[in-house]
């Protein structure tokens, strides 16, 4: 066991698109765990589109990073030492690690994972991204049989996971991602009924051709994941008491994408000619629900129910590529990093 | 009793704000009505903000109007002739009788109107204004005790049932109007705690300031009648969880005072970093709820404890100009055509 561990920290906010230079690999002592903390060896970091908002000095729903801090985010790893009465050396554990090798935290905000199903699952589909999708869905997208429901980033954990319920709900589910292969992905192993590429149309004029095509009866649910050209292609097709909800804007987090004209006053019309319910919700506002997710998906996970697709990068030096690499569409499937 | 009548068409299909030209006094024989049918002499008439939309030739919630329609609207009128058995001459009834002076209607869509208040009361503030401001603020407002509510047009029969029944529910309310006098009506007739002169303020940053000021814990709840400068005012000073019931977008209507500036991004940053619901309502998918509504409102009114204003306009000649200017803000309360 070494004495030594890495981390990640924020070295400058980034302009746009994050690049390699906004993050430094730094290495220090091994921390010792204080009374009632644990020592965590992690295994598997998490690396999820929300971190991208906390780089930059901005309101945002958490607070920003501060230039040195250590990049947020959820890791599994195995306990080393522990200073609490409810984890012994050798657990598996999942919690706030940070991109770090090792990291030190109060046993309260620690999870034990019971080795039913491959640890890294709860970064993913029985993890935050996991319950965004299953939350988002039932309380915002209000789904019924006979509906169509349009995702972007629909090989993604969030949106691979709101296809399947919708799915398994009887509705007309749509894919929208973002190559050949990932339309495959999204029909053979997540049961879409109709996956669009979206690089094989240049506008949103297009794009929404190809949905109006592959959604004959219009759009009842729009699962925002990514805004740009896609809610642009999405919002002519959508029924009456439609419902969006915003989880995300991918396209939009770097602050280009924009279109040029004034997109609002269309956006207001078609809310209220449409009795469009939009709604923005944060998974941090849902965290209470988590049991009842995992008692209801979890079990369907283990039966192979509900899929999942992982991406791996390997070693903690490479964490902030496959971070630049995602933001971008690079990965296929939830993001994580084995160290 | 003459055997002639009027009526206001629609000449041709306005750009931007309609003028005089677009609107065309025609007159004719008094219709006779049919089996189950009942002839109204109309005494008051209904100008409300939705008519432009059926002006435009554009799908909205409703048909639009055929160049040489009757203007769509609804009126108050006496029972001329009646072939049905729940109407008597003499009546005093309530119905689509578009903009005219006189109107055949089956007597399934007529309301009999009791005398408790002024018949024209039925128009406003206990018609589709008020069931609107009643039902949008219950349903989609969600308002709690404490919290603050915007409101634009807010001495509007909309506005002014949004702001008395949220003041009563123990909520801070502020208007949002055009021009001293209607500030002044707004806290004084209708109780806001503050009223904002939107005419006293040259771009949405200085208004923004107003309702900050005015508004010191944040906007719970913006209700939009008006968007253009105003959501761009208050926008960034909505709180978490808050809501924004679309009820109307006049400044919008003839496609003018739209920024540049694509403000989407924004709007959906907002909703999302917020979490804000967002909730565009047609009042015709709520016509079940309307005696639920006058259960409610009706003694209210008839008590002094709900209060109104009308704008009275003379003579069904008179309509298109008066709708000409309400569109502009150019009226001080529900506005309403006498005949």
């Amino acid at each position: 066991m070494s004495d030594q561990m890495s981390r990640i920290t924020l070295a400058r906010r980034p302009e746009g698109a994050p690049v390699q230079d906004d993050f430094k690999l730094e290495t220090g002592a091994l921390p010792e765990p204080g009374k009632g903390e644990v020592l965590i060896e992690v295994t598997h970091l998490s690396l999820d589109p929300y971190m991208r908002g906390r780089m930059d000095d901005a309101k945002s729903y958490a607070e920003s990073l501060e230039i040195g801090d250590t990049m947020t985010g959820q890791g599994v790893g195995r306990v080393l030492k522990s200073n609490a009465d409810d984890f012994a050396e050798g657990d598996t554990v999942t919690g706030m690690t940070g991109w770090a090798s090792h990291a030190t935290l109060p046993a309260s905000v620690l999870r034990k994972l019971d080795g039913s199903v491959p640890a890294s699952t709860a970064l993913g589909v029985l993890g935050m991204p996991g319950l965004t999708g299953w939350v988002g869905l039932h309380k915002y997208g209000n789904p019924k049989a006979g509906e169509t429901l349009v995702v972007g980033a629909a090989t993604g954990p969030v949106g691979s996971m709101v296809g399947q319920l919708a799915k398994s709900l009887g509705l007309r589910t749509v894919a929208i991602a973002g190559g050949e292969e990932k339309c495959r992905i999204a029909t053979e192993t997540f049961g879409f009924d109709a996956a669009i590429d979206h690089h094989a149309h240049d506008d949103a004029k297009s794009l929404r051709a190809a949905i109006a095509e592959a959604a004959p009866d219009g759009v009842d649910i729009y699962w925002e994941n990514v805004a740009g050209q896609l809610i642009e292609a999405v919002l002519p097709l959508m029924n009456v008491h439609g419902r969006i909800p915003i989880c995300g804007m991918v396209a939009w987090y770097g602050g280009d994408n924009i279109a040029e004209e004034n997109q609002l006053p269309a956006m207001w019309r078609s809310i209220l000619v449409n009795r469009l319910q939009v709604t923005g919700f944060i998974i941090f506002d849902h965290w209470d629900e988590f049991p009842e997710f995992l008692a209801d998906v979890g079990p369907k996970v283990e039966a192979g129910e509900i899929s999942y697709l992982e991406d791996v990068a390997e070693g903690l030096e490479n964490a902030p590529e496959a971070f630049i690499a995602m933001l971008k569409g690079g990965n296929m499937g939830k993001q994580v990093v084995k160290l």
